[in-house]
């Protein structure tokens, strides 16, 4: 456990939710800090991130890992325990659970995968240092009822409400059910990830315990959302369960509902470089949020034995 | 005007919401009664039609008419004539108009399109006989904030609560906006039309005036509703704006939400059967929904002039 040190506000490359009007800033800092020659992923497919924000693997786990956590998944998603656990999301309308918390540190099997070299190599060779994790949860979006996520930058957040200096992390999303165009798989607008969107409003005290159920703070202006959306398009990321999308913190992305009958759950990490641990007072937001949704615990993933 | 005769339950081949557990029970009747040699489709259009229950038209209108329709949409949301009119419905969340109903008799522009021969002679040839226009309306799915329309047989409602004996209806809706996977598109499950679902509950009285903004009774049972998806599949529907997609009125069909800024709008128009007009009172309801929902005007379309 290391202290945060304080924000420095004044050299802030990243200003948000200041009751300035909503503008555009370009993103200063290199997307991609790693070299080919680290390895596992190659230049091209560096070159592809760096370029879209985000990059797809067919298959990242094995189909035994695969049964395994979505057994885990129905458990939890059962357990009265978990259901009333600070950590976990209901959904307002059904009652159903959206999404666990923290489930590499209360969980051995997501821990597990967590720490696994096939995925934190990856972020270690995209962020270009050792990497720890700053958030992780399971998200279900239950079929009939699935609930929506409007476009964000999850960096803006992370920035206003939890101190991170600069978008230097990386989010992997790991499919435990397929991907259609139609259950309301990620959206990303490839190539937003080089700008950054300066959002209005101020965050309010325990913003967090709202946003997480539907957005307030951090929403991006509905007249830049378009302008992104006609320069960079909307890619649909349709893929099959076991499969995984890393895609940067800075990426404009969301999701619509999902009225069909198939659920959309997945496993999601974000990895921050250990060079780019949060400050505190956060840079927009009274103060930080829980170590849960934030984590202060910045040892290195992947050297937990 | 024709005066609609009494229902004979008895005899009734489409039971719904009459407190029986739901269940499926098949389709008696074609769903294609004219031929090929009538025209404007060929053997194999119309055979695909039987199929899977729909069918797409790539162009439609004129660039020049979807210009006027396109003005015509915005000029109708922007007048609070039209949005204070009962025929208007209004959308919960953001107090934007969402469907305006009754428009081919309320408007000379969809009055025109709706008696057109590109679409009147495609439903005649569809249905075997002459057809009148039972609904028509314009739906935008605004950006941003869409809302989704969970699966539902359009006729089981038609039945239910207007009278219509039986499937020999069929609609078309004309795209104003491009139809991506992303925007919330019709979504159809090809093959479902050959089947009809048995719905639970009974209706309320005045239904209609909390079922235009959101659906209560004539909802399938999710359990028959996972089956269908697993047996018949999810066709997504994209396509340009000015092309059109006609299907029967007995289709499992839904759309998602869309949080997208592009919005997704048609002009729908559901045309039956002179040999398949309602009965009074309808089958599964106190009333009559009123005229602007369920025509009893009877006049075959395209006879204007």
């Amino acid at each position: 456990m290391t202290t945060a040190v304080k924000a420095d506000t004044t050299t802030d490359l990243y200003p948000t939710r200041t009751g300035e009007p909503p503008r555009v800033i370009p993103r200063e800092e290199p997307v991609v800090q790693g070299t080919p020659e680290q390895g596992p992923m190659d230049a091209q497919t560096l070159r592809g991130f760096d370029e879209k924000g985000y990059l797809t693997i067919d298959q990242l786990i094995t189909p035994e890992e695969l049964q395994l956590f979505k057994d885990e998944l129905k458990r939890l998603a059962e357990d009265p325990e978990v259901k009333k656990d600070k950590r976990t999301v209901v959904e307002a309308k059904s009652n159903e659970v959206r999404s666990i918390f923290d489930i590499h540190r209360s969980n051995e099997i997501f821990k597990k995968i967590a720490n696994d070299p096939r995925v934190v190599d990856r972020a270690r060779q995209i962020l270009g240092s050792d990497v720890y994790i700053h958030q992780s949860r399971i998200n279900y979006k239950p079929g009939f009822v699935g609930k929506d996520f409007t476009w964000h930058s999850d960096f803006e957040t992370w920035h206003a409400e939890d101190g991170m200096p600069s978008p230097r992390a990386v989010s992997i999303s790991i499919s435990l059910t397929d991907n259609y165009s139609f259950n309301g798989p990620l959206m990303i607008m490839p190539g937003s990830h080089k700008h950054y969107i300066v959002c209005q409003g101020e965050t309010p005290e325990d913003n967090y315990k709202q946003s997480l159920v539907m957005q307030g703070a951090g929403v991006p202006d509905p007249g830049i959302l378009t302008e992104f959306a006609d320069k960079f398009g909307i890619d649909v990321l349709e893929g099959p369960a076991g499969g995984a999308i890393m895609f940067d913190s800075n990426c404009m992305h969301a999701s619509n509902g999902n009225v069909t009958p198939y659920s959309r759950s997945n496993v999601f990490i974000v990895y921050n470089s250990v060079e780019n641990t949060p400050v505190d007072p956060p840079y927009a937001a009274p103060s930080l949020r829980p170590d849960f949704l934030g984590s202060r615990d910045f040892t290195p993933a992947g050297n937990q034995g």
